[in-house]
């Protein structure tokens, strides 16, 4: 394995559309939520070390997720951890990461990728990545992988394909990103058949990315750079607890990529689930909409259909009459919910802090 | 308190209409179904024990249940306890504790009370039992307490009430008894108005009891007959482990009740449900049908209505959109079924043995 190359693994995220699987103190990427005995940021580690050296491989992520990457993935020594200690979206969080990969070698090139994503094709997986490494080259190309849509999603953030820049790697001109489009114009991306969803996988090598925050977001580097010194040495946690609050909430979609003309998109060749919602991962359990979907339960199931049954351990579900349903079962809580109002569970989560304050969530 | 009353609980039930929340290993009767703090019989013992001296008051019980029962009514000794080695429906019990308090005291009058059902008006209760007990005189007049019926309820057997015999007590001749009656007849009785449920609930001297088997069981009283001396005594198990299971497999009701010519009846003052049936506990819990009846749970319902939620512990449930549902939730098991269908849990049961043994039930 190329020892320049290296990784860094977005696993700040809580969750929130998952609960009650998803907790605010256990959040789904820690979560085994298909039933695979492996938590989705153990199979996406896992997929990324069989193309990078362990030790390349970062976990970005909360502060209070600190014990629980370190027992999911014991390998891990403490300078793989970038730990944010207050949440202020991805930019900050991939700067940090990509200084402290520049000072231990200054030639690295960086995957970034999410967590909590289910892609099944390993192979293909690291060939595109491999492939995204090769394409950018030494004028600091910034390369988006981009997911084929298979169909108006509504949920997503869509990437404009432009001219072809190499067949060899398949790389093309980024014309634009689009944030999540209405219907309509969902339908229009997909009939245009140049645009793929944004899957939040990039790569670029760490000056590449280095010089675009320098561009575009300069005062955060200019915060960062003052913990140059203290960047992978026992001293790097009291600078971030003391500076990184001070960086700007901004997501690197926003405040890098939709700037940048350095932007550029290669087509996957895997299949991708981002797992974001209840019926996705329906989705991913079961072949047809009408199955039900069952992870760890120990179902008998009469006159029901379409249901998504989650339990945290093996544990008798019985089920009779109920259509298109999710049905959660934890220690402390049960969730008995119709799978079309799932976008409703964050304004869920809003009455039950209203009534019960964090107890649940 | 008068030392000649004494009472025998029923508690050898297994409630499998209340499963998951009743299973076999731990029956309706030993559990808090209403959500008081109490279970069914220690709510029964309690009602009881402000008439009849507690150390008169036994339970009669299937053998696997003397550590439940111990644990849940400390005060008990081990001479309350009638438990049968093999269930034998009720007549065989009941006889073998009446031999048991007849040796204690042949004056004994004796209640006989099921100790799963749900009785609030304790004043009441205590006045027509002790009613009850006066009605007996020396004739060995075997007294039933039937209730007064609110619809025609297919579920009970019926008394039908004759002449009346003591304007005091308010004593009746039984014309007959009826086994539980489908729809029309029920709706008859109710119409005649001389019709009540028969819940179960008797008073007779021991003597009296004793000499209705020896007219109509006197087989059963000949083989229980021959452990006189060893009742009451450290060698009655024994006595009871080899000769119980040679008794007929009979009821009380139709043993002894509908054969004998002195069994009277008196209309009760109290309120009264069998807690027989989810729709049943339901009614006990709320006051209007559309109403959630909880019990433990810690709800949060959107558009839900008519449900029926226990869970065994205090925990969180959320549920939108279900109606007239059951929804019990155990550390092992969950059932979400529809109250309409809960004649189908015995049903559901057969089904669930068939799958996975005796693991769930």
């Amino acid at each position: 394995m190329d020892t320049n190359n290296y990784a860094v693994i977005m696993a700040g995220g809580i969750g929130s559309r998952f609960w009650p699987m998803s907790t605010t103190d256990f959040p789904k990427q820690f979560i085994d939520m298909l039933g695979t005995g492996k938590s989705l940021l153990q199979q996406t580690f896992s997929r990324i070390a069989q193309f990078i050296p362990d030790e390349n491989i970062l976990i970005l992520t909360n502060d209070r997720y600190k014990d629980l990457v370190l027992e999911q993935l014991p390998s891990l020594t403490e300078k793989q951890l970038v730990l944010e200690p207050v949440m202020r979206n991805t930019a900050p969080c991939i700067l940090l990461a990509a200084l402290k990969i520049a000072k231990w070698n200054p030639e690295a090139k960086m995957l970034v990728a999410p967590s909590d994503h289910w892609i099944e094709d390993e192979v293909s997986f690291a060939n595109d990545v491999l492939t995204s490494f090769k394409a950018i080259g030494d004028t600091g190309k910034l390369v988006t992988l981009g997911i084929n849509p298979t169909f108006p999603n509504t949920g997503y953030g869509y990437i404009e394909e432009g001219a072809v820049v190499s067949s060899e790697t398949g790389l093309h001109k980024v014309t634009q990103f689009r944030e999540k489009p209405d219907y309509e114009t969902a339908k229009e991306f997909i009939a245009q058949g140049n645009f793929l969803w944004n899957a939040g996988i990039f790569s670029w090598s760490v000056s590449g990315i280095i010089n675009a925050f320098e561009a575009y977001l300069p005062e955060m580097l200019e915060l960062f750079n003052k913990g140059i010194a203290q960047f992978n040495t026992e001293n790097e946690a009291v600078f971030v607890s003391e500076n990184y609050g001070n960086a700007t909430n901004i997501s690197i979609d926003f405040g890098i990529l939709e700037k940048s003309e350095l932007v550029f998109v290669i087509k996957a060749n895997f299949d991708w689930n981002d797992l974001g919602t209840w019926g996705s991962l329906h989705d991913k359990i079961t072949t047809s909409e009408s199955e039900n979907a069952v992870v760890r339960a120990v179902p008998h199931l009469r006159e029901a259909t379409g249901n998504m049954i989650l339990t945290d351990k093996e544990k008798l579900v019985v089920v009779d009459g109920l259509k298109d349903y999710i049905v959660v079962d934890k220690e402390e809580s049960l969730l008995i919910f119709p799978k079309k109002k799932e976008q409703e569970i964050k304004q869920l989560l809003a009455e039950l802090k209203d009534k019960f304050g964090e107890k649940y969530t």
